[in-house]
Order: C-alpha cells, then sequence, then structure tokens
C-alpha cells in the first residue's frame, strides 16, 4: 500500500508517522507513506502556497494551482484508488472506512491548513471528503495522520499479534471490555477474580457479556 | 491555561505541540504544555510501564502503578478541572466540549496505548473519558494532540485574526461557507462573481446561504 499526504504544514507530520505502529509497518515495508510539501508545488518566488479568502475580510486558503500541479504530479505516476481532502464538511470517518481504506493500493490525503483549501479543488480534484468530527482544528494534518494509523494498523503483520487487532473496540461492533494487568490488587482495588481463574471459556464468556453490558450502557447506538 | 499529556510514547506528540497555532500560543504563554513521560514514574528497573492483559491471550496494558504516581505528583503542583482520558468508550469530543473546555485552567490528558490502560485506572483516577469518534487508534496521543488544537486554537489571542475563529464551521452550528482565493480563474474554474463584486452585505448573505445550505445537504444533523 502506498499512502500520500500533501500538505503545506510538513513537519506537522514528523513524529506521527515515525513512531510506534506506522514507523514499524513502514519498516516492514507493509505500507510507503510519503509526505508532500506543498510548497514544492508553487510557481512564484517566495514559495507562497496560500492568499487571502475572496470576500473574507480573514482567513488564509491554500491556492488551486500548487495542489492541482502536486496531485497532477503523483497522478502521473500511478493511479490512486482515492483523493481524500480531510475536512469538517466530510463524511464522518468510522472504523468501516478504515477497514475499506486499508483494502485499497493508493491513497492521497489532502490536508487543509487555516481556512481551508479553495472551494474549486474540493470540486474538481477530489474524490472525497472526510471527517473526524464536529470540531475545528488548525489543519488536516492530525485528522490525516489518524487516519493513516487506523488504516495501517489493520494491514496484514502490522501489529504484532493479530489477536490484538480483532478484540480492539468496535471491530465487533462493541466497545472492549475492561482489561487489567498486573497487580492483581493495587491499594485495595482488586482485578475481577474470574480473569485470574485460569478458565479460559469462562473468561471468554465474561468479556464478552462486559463488552455487551459497557456497550449498552456507554454507547447504545452503535448496537 | 495550563495542559498536561501523560503518556508512554512522548516521542509521538513532538511535532503536534510544536507547529502552527499551537506553537504559537505557547510561545505567547497562553499555554503552558508539558508532556510527561510515564517511564518517568516506574519503580522497576527496566522503566517497564506495561504488562500482560488478564485473561486475555494478546495486546500490553499500561499499568495502573506509573499512572497513579505521575498524576499523584502532578495533583501535588496543583489543582485540575479535568483529568481526561482518550479513549474510543468515552463521549464523543465536539466543538461544544472544546468551548468548555477551552475556559478550563488545568487539564490531563491520559492517553492509552495498544490495549489500553488497566479499567481501575478509569475507575477510580480519572474524572471523564473522551472519545474522537468510532475507530481504534494504536494510541490516544493524536486524539489528545487534536484535542488540544481544538482548545489552544479557542484561547484568546491565540488566532491572529479572531474573525478566522468566528467563520469556521460549528461555531454556528452551520459548516463554513465555500472559500476561494486567487486566481478568480483557473482553467475555465470561476469564483462565484459575487464573491468579487465588493457589495460586503451581499457578500455576507451569500456567505450566510451557502454556509445553511451546504449544511442542510451534507450535514442536516447539526441544524
Amino acid at each position: 500500500m502506498r499512502i500520500d499526504i500533501i500538505t503545506a504544514v510538513p513537519d506537522l507530520l514528523e513524529s506521527p508517522l515515525n513512531q510506534s505502529i506506522v514507523k514499524r509497518a513502514r519498516d516492514k515495508k507493509l505500507v510507503e507513506i510519503e509526505v508532500i510539501n506543498l510548497r514544492d508545488y508553487t510557481t512564484n518566488k517566495r514559495r507562497r502556497v496560500d492568499d487571502y479568502a475572496f470576500g473574507f475580510s480573514a482567513g488564509m486558503v491554500l491556492q488551486i494551482e500548487p495542489i492541482d500541479r502536486a496531485i497532477s504530479a503523483l497522478k502521473a505516476q500511478r493511479t490512486y484508488d482515492e483523493i481524500i481532502y480531510t475536512s469538517p464538511d466530510g463524511d464522518i470517518f468510522t472504523q468501516k472506512t478504515a477497514n475499506v481504506l486499508s483494502l485499497t493500493e493508493n491513497l492521497i490525503f489532502l490536508c487543509g491548513h487555516y481556512k481551508g483549501v479553495d472551494h474549486r479543488v474540493r470540486e474538481h480534484l477530489i474524490t472525497r471528503e472526510l471527517s473526524i468530527g464536529n470540531f475545528v482544528l488548525t489543519g488536516g494534518e492530525l485528522p490525516a495522520a489518524m487516519m493513516v494509523d487506523a488504516v495501517v494498523r489493520l494491514l496484514p503483520g502490522a501489529i504484532g499479534d493479530e489477536q490484538s487487532a480483532l478484540s480492539d473496540s468496535f471491530q465487533d461492533n462493541l466497545l472492549a471490555p475492561p482489561v487489567y494487568t498486573r497487580p492483581a490488587n493495587y491499594k485495595g482495588w482488586a482485578v475481577p477474580e474470574i480473569l485470574l481463574s485460569g478458565h479460559q471459556a469462562k473468561i471468554d464468556e465474561w468479556n464478552y457479556e462486559q463488552a455487551l453490558e459497557r456497550t449498552q450502557i456507554l454507547r447504545p447506538d452503535l448496537l
């Protein structure tokens, strides 16, 4: 799988893409991730990529020209399954979206920054808008990094033990059951006895019941 | 405002907290952000902070002891408005949550990683669980960074021009209107003429109508 992330603030993506499971997946060549600096695609001398919004008194907008040039350069090299713009207007990103995207071959994420991109980019140059939630951020970089994390950890081999991803929240439409580790008793707060019993069938049953109960109480909308 | 972020993977937070508007807000002393390395609060020699989950065959869980010690050390220094655990089980983070949190003085974000934290942490040591959405990530670090970004950009003075934050999506329960910048015509794709007219009252009206229409079509649930 290959993921290209186009951004005016490439430094913002430095640490999220070079740590933990995403780093391991890149090291194992499960995924190739390139961060594309939008400024490399400007034609003006000061490498400026934004300008004032027409009809607005404030806020900067990323211009269409460097974005068009950056996307065209990538598309000249390979076919992309999706060109995704991260935006609060888009469809809400869910585990199902991550599952579907993890089966694609080539993805572009275009990150807005400040007031976003020139609207013509959204009308003509992308295939899809995805939102991380109902709130405003400085840019689309962290949402893109998060979507990449959610997708990459699903690639076979990305997580050491396959079991770990399968027992995560949402994969069966249930929240995860509560987890506990050593010590079994901490300041009088004890781990449920069943988990120390060694009866795996009973433990599995308890975990399922807990997951169901937590989902019913905390997130009935998932059921 | 002060924000402490407790994590087992502090490097992951390096770039998101040192770029763009969050960096500027820190430079201007609008917010003090400390990243607390959980490993500094271990008592074992190998600085290990996780262990196997009781009753599970796979996946590592962050232990309660270092978390308890880290939170206690912070609470000994000041009073915290909220101790937030970022988790897919939590209440969904929205712009309203960001608005409320931006009025607090001291916040702790506790980031899970891998399978999360020992459940006793969630029962006894935190005040609130917040989720960024219905999907699974490697850790709570990016969600915490994103929540910090959403909160910090609301602090007075964080954004150069106050207008910019006010005209963002969600602040009036509407998506933002489309924005355009130079050139007015790109490859035959033209900017709506009204935006070039100079009639600010008409432009404001158009922007409001567009925002309303986009919200009705794309996100009727917001209305």
